[in-house]
This record gives structure tokens, C-alpha cells and sequence, in this order.
């Protein structure tokens, strides 16, 4: 078994407004010393191989095609063993 | 500057919806080797503040009342020095 931990993250330049009504509802709650907030995804796909190649080639597949917009986010990902 | 990198996950217990749905995706696009998908949130704090052990107070705090549903979700987070 193979687990997939990938995070899928907007670029730096992609203004992230859940992110900033975090940080404006942070700052009315009293916390002024926040200065940002991103909001990414994190997902775990787990995969019952142990081919490594054949896995990262669908993780990247899986990451191009349906998990990530490749115009506003990026990712990045490991690989683990899982028992 | 510190850094709080935050995991919002929903507990094992729970049912992944938007997770299930996924796996669904992505068996429909061939990818029969995917037994499972967890979708989390990952979520990035910056503080404007040196102060460790008043910063991690107030990651708990903010992931207790406002990031974390405690019915339904755990998180974990770590603390990093940026520059």
C-alpha cells in the first residue's frame, strides 16, 4: 500500500479570499498580531500497489487532471509506505 | 515572524463525503488502485510576533473557536521561525 500526501496550494500571486475573511474575522476576534492566512488542500489518496513509479506517474496524472487548477493552484506531494 | 502550519482533518470516524466523491472520480478515470481519499484542510497563520509560547496559545485558541469544528474535526500544527 502506497499513500499520496498532497497539498494543493493557491500560487503566491492568486489573492485567496477565504484566506482573507480568516484574517479579518482573526483581527475582529482580537488576535492583531496575524498578518496572513492561507487556505490549501490537503488530501491523502491511498493506493493498494507497491509500484512506486507507476503510482507517482498517477499521483501527477490524478494532480493535473482532477485535484489541482493548473491556471490558479499548485502541488506538491510524498510518497509513503503504508502498511 | 512566526509560522503556524495548520492540519484541519476530519476525524477517522467520520465520513468524507467530498473524499468518497473523489474516489469515485477517479475509479470512473481508470485509477482502480485508489482504495481510499481523505480531504483536509491545510492552512498557513502568520504571526508578526517572536513570542513562542504565546503564539502557540493563540494557534489553539484560533483552531478551537474558528478554524476546527471539535464535533467532527482533530488538528495538529507545528510552529515555524520565517524570516
Amino acid at each position: 500500500m502506497l499513500k499520496a500526501k498532497i497539498f494543493v496550494q493557491l500560487k503566491a500571486s492568486v489573492l485567496d479570499p477565504q484566506g482573507k475573511a480568516v484574517t479579518n474575522s482573526l483581527h475582529k476576534l482580537g488576535y492583531q498580531s496575524v498578518t496572513e492566512t492561507r487556505i490549501s488542500k490537503y488530501i491523502e489518496v491511498t493506493f493498494n500497489s507497491d509500484d512506486e513509479t507507476a503510482t507517482r506517474n498517477e499521483v501527477e496524472q490524478i494532480c493535473n487532471n482532477l485535484l489541482a487548477n493548473p491556471n490558479t493552484e499548485s502541488y506538491h506531494y510524498e510518497l509513503v509506505k503504508e502498511n
